[in-house]
């Protein structure tokens, strides 16, 4: 095997161009990188911006008072890091609120066993005394269809295919999966279900229900839908092997009122000379109700703004404008990504590129990359001074939600890309909070935007 | 920038070689090394083994009941997996004891304040009555000497040196300071001081103290040496800034008891066709007492059953003898490793191989190899197998304390390379615990041990 990794190996240990030009950029770029990251971890301001919108303001779902807080809390950040202007967007956002907790439990023979649901969000609600019926298990909507009406009016439908554990992205096994969550609700009605009961989307087993977006077809009853933990489908499914005619009862309180005034907040360093382009780096503030949202994204917003802190705190004048945008409901709607997309260009404003944060606090392993085929080479070819940080993985790969918008404007995307494997251990869950992320995975990943975003600003795109 | 890194860049996205044959043996090994993963991550058991090491046996300092049980249990486990032979070699072990709780606060002024420490190993207790004294904060040796005998005489020495943040490896921060550990009381000891007390190895500001080995110096009075929480020592730093004669007072109530016997726990699946070579992968059973012991290292013990069981169960034959070993009395005197190697040695047994995990069990990034050129190189070779499961650091590096007496046989050593940036938060303190391991992550780390065996079995070196 030797000889044939040979040429290969040669080249991914890192020997540097010999480029007598090119080689002093390198050390150039490579010197203030190090200062990025050596600032980070030594005086880092991320994680105690962290703690506070965490622990102090907590979820931040659309439209409530936690949402508000944070527009406030992440405004005065800015304002007191001393950039050179912070403003707000006005957005109007859905409005969903969970109400009262959820009861449910599976009736099996004479026993009623309490398990832990979290209605989805954008779900209606029970009727007050609840849901009660026979349910049936399905893996997927193939085999929903194939049982037909007969088989499924008035009764529950229970979707119960796991995330695919063998997937090495765990991202990949969410998206095999979600599908359950967003349409399992039409599609159980379709067929004249009462309900819809959906498996945690998580490669755990454990005690939370991991909430989330949802949505109801046109022309379809709207029945209520929850997401039960992964230990309580697990018990589901079993006892429904032991009794088909096994009972799930469930209640929930959930209410969609009127759309609500929030904000976008950015906050933005000049460019000296090339001002009219802006570069972007953002997260989403809002956060699903059951947690902190520590890392969906709290991480994100807070390492955003600690991107353009690091420039700052390190003398660098950028060339171009520098933006740090927290966006607002992204959970529900993307109306905040949608927004400040519709501004930039109703302001026929040039995005050159946006960076987002919104896979988690973790390790930072790469950046993924949206944009035309030489814009994408030009930033893989920056590729070795990341590898000094582990950041071996910088292709093509998905940009972010919040930013999406901006690619109808010729922006590159970039997506910070850490670690997956735990993600979806928090994500929409209780278990989501300040408790959950490492300072020192936080910071790099902060150090990792402002890296990028140095060469952006310096050799452009 | 884009020209200068083209043709690096053109290598590093891994363009798979053309050569033929070659291309269909990487095609072969590629799809065997998904089916490690696929098993480990689907139906893997190094979770809920270490699940039962960690939460029903605890911690497992040598000598103690802990390390017992485990022995007891590691074998058990081995046995029930049906490896073809499973064996314990005796150890005589150091056998130190704690005692009571360790009792430790500053005299600031006429206020008391409680600080969390814990006794190093191999510490002597204080007087029973505790040891108070006027503090003398350095950050280093150099500083130590220079006050010289007349400003250390009768006091207690703080060693107050953080582990470097901006190191990216935390375990070149983690060299950077221990010596103060090892050798600090020692050192405080040479110019009369009656105590040293060190700040806790970990870059975290919180609450845990965390241990660690420490030695004495011949000839120099034995003064007892406890670890304070990084907390704890900011605080003591602070205080002892307001006012210089602030006083600190510690109690322990350690002991050395005589060598106590124990064991190295051994697992075998004979190889086919050269058994005479043997290729090890472990970890090491005992852990300080402090905690459960699980990042380290009853990761490393049940990803190496692990590994010898997902090739069992894809009916993988090996050519060589492959082994499973638990070492025992890594943490204070490395005997389990030292009397593996003398067995070796002394039944002319042909090491050709020793992969360990001892780094915590967290996501794999890679391999550090100790060895010959030729066959570094020849692992080296294999990276391109790897980087479908993000391990893309496969090169130089240290192997592990375990497997290091078995280098002076010849034997090429490989160290599993985590993820690093959490260790720290975790070594020698109460916190590493069951809850702070990914299931995942472990398995990741199985997988990878188990595809690198399967190499290194297949290809030889």
């Amino acid at each position: 095997m030797k000889n044939i990794f040979s040429l290969l190996l040669f080249f991914t240990l890192g020997h540097l161009p010999t480029h007598s030009f090119a080689q002093t950029e390198f050390a150039a770029d490579s010197i203030f990188i190090k200062k990025i990251f050596d600032e980070s971890l030594a005086r880092g301001k991320a994680y105690e911006w962290l703690r506070v919108l965490t622990t102090e303001i907590g979820g931040r779902l659309s439209g409530s008072e936690g949402a508000e807080k944070a527009v406030t809390y992440s405004q005065k950040v800015m304002e007191s890091e001393g950039f050179d202007r912070v403003f707000l967007q006005n957005v109007n956002v859905p409005h969903w609120v969970r109400g009262k907790a959820e009861k449910a439990y599976i009736q099996a023979g004479s026993k009623q066993i309490t398990v832990p649901i979290a209605a989805l969000g954008g779900s209606v609600a029970t009727p007050k005394e609840g849901v009660k019926a026979q349910v049936v298990e399905v893996m997927n909507f193939e085999q929903l269809r194939a049982l037909g009406k007969e088989k499924i009016q008035g009764k529950i439908v229970f979707y119960n295919r796991p995330m695919d554990p063998t997937k090495l992205n765990t991202f990949e096994a969410y998206a095999g999966a979600v599908d359950q969550r967003g349409n399992g609700a039409t599609e159980a009605a379709k067929l004249g279900a009462v309900g819809a009961i959906v498996r945690s989307m998580t490669t755990r087993l454990d005690d939370f229900p991991h909430t989330g977006g949802m949505r109801y077809g046109a022309g379809v009853p709207l029945i209520p839908t929850a997401a039960i933990s992964t230990n309580g489908a697990e018990l589901l499914s079993k006892t429904l092997k032991e009794n088909p005619a096994t009972q799930f009862y469930f209640q929930q309180n959930s209410e969609s009122l009127p759309d609500a005034p929030s904000h976008n907040v950015v906050g933005e360093t000049r460019g000296s000379t090339q001002a009219s382009e802006i570069l972007v780096v953002g997260g989403h503030l809002d956060s699903w109700d059951l947690a902190q949202g520590a890392h969906d994204d709290g991480s994100g917003c807070v390492q955003a703004i600690e991107a353009l802190r690091l420039l700052k705190s390190l003398g660098y004048q950028p060339k171009r404008t520098l933006r740090a945008v927290m966006y607002m409901n992204e959970e529900n709607g993307l109306r905040g990504g949608v927004a400040y997309a519709d501004s930039a260009r109703s302001k026929k404003e040039n995005h050159l590129a946006a960076i987002e944060s919104d896979r988690g606090g973790f390790t930072p392993l790469g950046f993924g990359i949206v944009g035309d085929a030489a814009k994408k080479a030009k930033i893989m070819a920056w590729q070795p001074l990341f590898i000094p940080y582990g950041l071996y993985a910088i292709g093509p790969g998905g940009g972010g939600a919040d930013i999406g918008p901006l690619a109808q404007q010729g922006a590159t995307l970039l997506g910070l890309v850490p670690d997956s494997q735990r993600y979806f251990d928090y994500h929409h869950a209780a278990s989501d909070k300040f408790e959950a992320i490492s300072q020192r995975e936080l910071q790099m990943g902060a150090a990792s935007m402002a890296a990028m975003l140095y060469l952006i600003d310096k050799y452009g795109l």
